[in-house]
């Protein structure tokens, strides 16, 4: 079968041609028309849209794959999903997915007639309508089309786990350039052809971007060929311009390229011997940009060039424009796809798979609907023992490790859980999964190799961004995940974030998706910690990033120790349509609250810790607040040292562990009410708050509050180096001899004694810094300090 | 020269093993040494640091291969630039910059003899000291080595438009798994040979990560040539761990490899015709992790494997390790190479070369020192003629653009100036540029290409990060430049804007670095009218990012028109050591102020609008702010129909193009003092604010300033789709009808007139979607518009 360059009769090459100017002219029917969606009265100006938007040059590509891969389903029976890395061509897949009928399912309003082509066209990047991309709205895609860059690690991340799913991935030669693109190529390397599915990357040459040539069109094809071999992959090149050799070349390279898949998965799951890292096909299209568009427009190049890239012609009112128009969508000739009701003529819907086969329809990109909930182990056996505060030492990740290691072994037969991480698991002391789970990983091994699996569930690659890919893909499939990384960089995917974030708002909007799994970050090795890694691996900012998203999906918690730790990822992992982030400290500190404490702490999200408060139901002189595990440390330090020194002071301290409960209620679901609020923080007292990121990022959390202006919040101030644990907090007056200066310049009552504090809180800070720049170490007594 | 296969002779091999040893020797004493630094008595438990922090693993191959440059430098008299990929090796880098004298000159106290030693070895990664990575501090050094990614982008930065100059950029294999590392090798595909100096990437294939193998380490070598080939390299593999015939297979290597760049730079700078593209020469060294480090350590492999990474063996006080220290640093023979005073023996201090061709003193290291100001025109030519606010129109970034255009002709000469932009530059409607420049592109051209040219000084790659690494190549290395993004992705180097701001605040404290040009961004296309391109084109928080760096760096400007925007694009270009972001609208707009208002506006940063204003120095009975091209246009629009309908309403209109002058004096240099922020926003009354961004974040700004709580902030709430202008600012209640309905909410005398307002605009806005749904454009009165 793989071997025949020819396999379409001359009736099919005839067929396939019909479909794909269905597809095509709806395509451009969606970009132009507000009205007379089959030229069945000859075009006016106002059948146009006023405002022409939308991106041709991709489409016609897009439409050609899409229909070549429903010859495969056909004949072959497959399940296939469709990411169109070039999501702009959202025309195009729109176009096809209601060819398939399965658009009219979705959108029953959207007929298989005149009145829904009139709807079809009318609704494309129109108020009301559909975005330009492809979206959450669009049937069958798991992947948004607007910024580039990540379809092919949202295709990995689809098939893993998922061994009889195949995604078709059309990479365009824009997004190739992107650096995440770039690198997710190597996906290969870490997919076990065993027990997941397989990618088959489709290399869209389409020649130009916005307004350039793109490289991968530019560069010898010797050197094309030999770039794609060094990634992995046995290309095979489909290129021209005249559909009826094409439709041949295309079929028969499909035809390869799925036999080729089939063979490497065949060997793999049949044969008992380890396989070598299979080599998978990849198919190269180079067909000119906005294909079967009009060659010129105003005597200018347009076809093949990055004049077609979004809408060929404008401005109407030109002469020709409209005749242009119209013989452009005449071209395809509609009344030869269409009947006289406006529904496709039966011969060429023939060309379409049925019910879930259909790409639009295949049920891995609805995921939600997929999902089962994780088999999630009682916590219990895994807290720490704390029989009161600050007596026991525990390294918070390193308890939540052994947890997730079996929440890994508790799911490992469903298959539906993984751990990523950029080379850091282990850094990020989550070590314990490796004992039930090895490490993703294909390419080559040798003998003394630590926790390398084909099967593995841990993924591990140093690129955030490709980690970030993959855990989208798989959790927009229906499974579960946790993304642990280096506070510091996971910045790097602030713009995923932002991107993943309004997926899910919009897929809420949608009525047929459902709720997917959260995506879970861990963030540690957090801007305290940093301490010997130095200033470049110290920033807290991701928070602030993470906190404008819509308050339906952004959630940010800073456990202060292990069972806190414990008790916010179990919640995590249980939640849906979410973006969580977990702050948490990995290095030995002490430990606050026991598994019961911890449970009901978190309940709230923020409460009065009054085993360290000595108020007792009065009026506290000040609140001591603390949201992270250093500023709780140091919040307790400061409160010791006020204990001591001035034992008449009634003091409150208030830890924070859902930072979102301290916004407002109308802002966000968890803000707590003002009245609950005010009876926490007092209406009037200065409050000194100790917080682990920006300080500004307080305020604005807490702008709408009464007692706002008596908020002091000390935090990062973007002053770090390479240096001891303590001393980060001191360079950033986060450490307890700060808090204490300012809950005496705060409470008036103490008034009197701030320049003798201020004096004394000096040269304990001018004793420490000497001892530190002499032992390289923090003093004991700050080392060995604990709570009593 | 090229093809001898044994370059060097005994002779030469056994010095250079000695330097090789010498810095490798240092690099261990800087990773474990406190004192002690020769062993020139035996090596106690106080001699070695009570915390051991750095990067063992990279740092030998490190060292040998700036030897091997050294050589190359000393035998070829060339100017090279030494880029450490995985910067985390800067025990190394120290080292070699120590050995060959420049750190003694720029760090006197670190002598060249004992107590020198002593130091070097104390200070590193030590409070007080200097950081474990390759940072600003670090001599010679133009690229911050803790986050990974960004080296071989940074190389091609800086040797354009320097014929000159050739960076040795080594990229470890770790970094090499990043997408930004991935992409960023096509930089060769915008390199002139002839004009801009030449990039030798080598590729230092360690074998592993934190705890991981590394991909490109893993894959035969017949994929790893190809890919390398595919890139557009002529890989040169030294493979080995024999000291005595690596030396000979690098030195052969470096003479091929930099024969094979002179061939090239000759054939384009004396050649006639126009050449093909060149494949240039790069390195693939495969060398054992930790090499020469111990071979295990507690029974278990320690050299070539990932327990080299960092500190070999720490835990002093464990049986052997002490010992086993001693053992490693004595292999190197520290009395062979260091004479009774401490000082590197002569015959191997000879392999260094001389002044400024030690790559740890190249000029171009420190661009600041070498930066010239750009020539910049007079802005009045390009200047809009404001006769009357609101009666003209103009696009402001391509007003901006022909400024630009004669910005490069007036400084094309100096070759010191570069526009980027990932594919965006005409899209941003900066075009004109063109009309003096091209677009740099040394790939395939066809005959109909647009304005390609291998000279080309518009930068222009499918890769924001690629972008923000040429450009602050460019920078660090005394030029100058603009790169125009659209707003949202800009968010795709949030990173690397974290790591420059840090290299920038690191620099102003480093006595010898001298100032460079700022890092200037032109975001535009910006969330308010990206209405087109739909959601995923819609975020406003780079601001947001941005303010949380130093007060001393970040600065953001909303000019809202095209007068403020050329006031505020000279202002930052011939500004210094700054993060600048201009935020600024490429659509047509109505124009505000003539351009000696804007350069008065612009001065202050902040001012009321007295044309717009009726208060005529009375207190206001409300503020309206507005800051951003769009939200002051909507603020207008509000005020007009306030005067029409509630003429006796005294209204102060304040806009802002100087974010940072919200914030208070204390925080900000460009605070406002808190009398003039209350002159101008009152002490008490209502100030309703439009914001071009997240609305918190104007809060953020404000919170210390006495009127805060009367602030009421419209902006961006995450609320976006297709649709038109107007509807994107009504969806996020900025649009002028919200903004009225919440000064007739706020202003207590229009208290009786809110429930007839809310119902009047709520029927305003009901009929304006209803227009918008179905004709797919805002209503004519919204569109045509304009101040009276």
């Amino acid at each position: 079968m793989s071997d025949n360059p020819t396999p379409l009769s001359p009736d099919d090459v005839a067929l396939f041609t019909r479909w794909w100017f269905a597809a095509n002219y709806l395509s451009v029917a969606q970009i132009y028309l507000l009205a007379n969606p089959l030229l069945r009265e000859p075009l006016k100006r106002e059948h146009v849209k006023p405002r022409l938007l939308g991106h041709w040059g991709t489409t016609p590509g897009l439409n050609f794959l899409y229909l070549h891969l429903n010859r495969i389903i056909r004949q072959q029976d497959r399940s296939i999903l469709f990411i169109a890395g070039p999501g702009h061509g959202a025309p195009g897949v729109v176009a096809s997915t209601y060819l398939e009928g399965t658009y009219t399912e979705y959108f029953p309003d959207v007929t298989q007639d005149v009145p829904g082509l009139d709807r079809l066209v009318k609704q494309f990047s129109f108020p009301g309508g559909i975005p330009s991309h492809a979206a959450a709205t669009t049937p069958g895609s798991i992947h948004e089309g607007g910024e580039l860059g990540y379809s092919l690690s949202h295709a990995y991340g689809a098939v893993l786990d998922n061994p009889d799913l195949i995604v078709a991935c059309v990479v365009g030669d824009g997004e190739a350039e992107t650096g995440p693109l770039a690198t997710s190529w190597h996906g290969n390397k870490f997919l076990d052809p065993k027990t997941s599915g397989a990618v088959l990357p489709i290399l869209h040459l389409n020649g130009y971007k916005i307004a350039n040539p793109t490289i991968l069109a530019r560069i010898p094809e010797e050197e094309l060929i030999a770039l794609f071999r060094g990634y992995g992959y046995a290309p095979i090149l489909v290129e021209g311009h005249d559909p009826a050799i094409m439709h041949q070349k295309m079929a028969a390279a499909m035809d390869q390229a799925f036999a080729d898949i089939d063979a490497i998965q065949k060997d793999a799951r049949t044969g008992g011997t380890e396989a070598e890292r299979p080599v998978w096909p990849m198919i190269i299209m180079r067909t000119p940009k906005g294909w079967t568009g009009p060659k010129t427009v105003d005597g200018q190049r347009a076809e093949g060039y990055w004049r077609s890239h979004q809408v060929p012609f404008s401005d109407m009112d030109k002469p020709g424009h409209l005749e242009l128009l119209s013989e452009w969508l005449s071209s395809y000739r509609p009344d030869d796809l269409f009947d006289e009701n406006g529904t496709l003529r039966p011969e060429i819907r023939a060309l379409a798979p049925e019910g879930d086969r259909r790409m639009s329809a295949n049920p891995h990109a609805n995921g939600g609907a997929l999902k089962r909930p994780l088999r999630l182990p009682d916590l219990e056996p895994y807290a720490i023992d704390v029989q009161s505060p600050g007596k026991t030492t525990g390294e918070s990740t390193r308890v939540l490790g052994a947890w997730l290691r079996d929440v890994m072994k508790e799911n490992l037969a469903s298959r539906n859980f993984r751990v990523l991480s950029p080379d850091e698991n282990n850094s990020n002391r989550l070590n314990a999964v490796l004992d039930v789970t090895g490490r993703a990983w294909e390419a080559e091994t040798v003998d003394y190799d630590d926790h390398l699996a084909p099967d593995g569930h841990v993924m591990e690659i140093l690129s955030e961004h490709t980690c970030q890919g993959w855990l989208e893909g798989y959790l927009l499939t229906g499974r579960h995940g946790l993304f642990s990384c280096y506070e510091a960089f996971i910045h790097i995917v602030d713009s995923m974030v932002n991107q993943h974030a309004k997926w899910l708002k919009t897929a809420q909007e949608v009525p047929w998706r459902r709720p997917i799994a959260s995506l879970n970050y861990l963030l540690t090795s957090h801007v305290w910690r940093q301490d010997h890694n130095g200033f470049s691996h110290q920033d807290p900012g991701f928070i602030d990033h993470v906190i404008n998203k819509k308050a339906d999906i952004a959630r940010v918690y800073l456990p202060p120790d292990a069972n806190t730790l414990l008790v916010v990822a179990k919640h995590c992992l249980e939640s849906w349509d979410r973006i969580n982030v977990i702050v948490a400290g990995k290095q030995p500190e002490p430990q606050w609250l026991s598994l019961d404490a911890a449970i009901r702490h978190c309940a709230q999200g923020i409460g009065i810790w009054e085993w360290a408060s000595n108020d007792r139901g009065d009026v506290p002189d000040v609140v001591m607040a603390c949201a992270g595990d250093v500023p709780t440390l140091e919040t307790l330090a400061a409160v010791s040292l006020l204990r001591k020194h001035v034992p008449d002071l009634k003091v409150r301290v208030v830890n924070v562990v859902d930072l979102m409960t301290l916004e407002s209620k109308r802002q966000h679901p968890h803000g707590l009410d003002d009245a609950l609020f005010d009876s926490l923080f007092t209406p009037d007292k200065p409050v000194i708050f100790a917080f682990h990121g920006y300080p500004q990022l307080i305020h604005k959390l807490i702008y709408k509050r009464e007692n706002a202006r008596n908020f002091h919040v000390h935090g990062f101030r973007e002053e770090g180096t390479t240096t001891t644990p303590f001393d980060m907090t001191v360079r950033n007056e986060l450490d307890r001899f700060h808090l204490v200066l300012n809950v005496i310049r705060r409470v008036p009552k103490l008034a009197e004694r701030a320049a003798y504090a201020t004096q004394a809180i000096h040269d304990k800070l001018v004793e420490h810094r000497l001892y530190v720049t002499r032992h390289g170490e923090d003093m004991p007594e700050i080392r060995d300090w604990s709570w009593t």
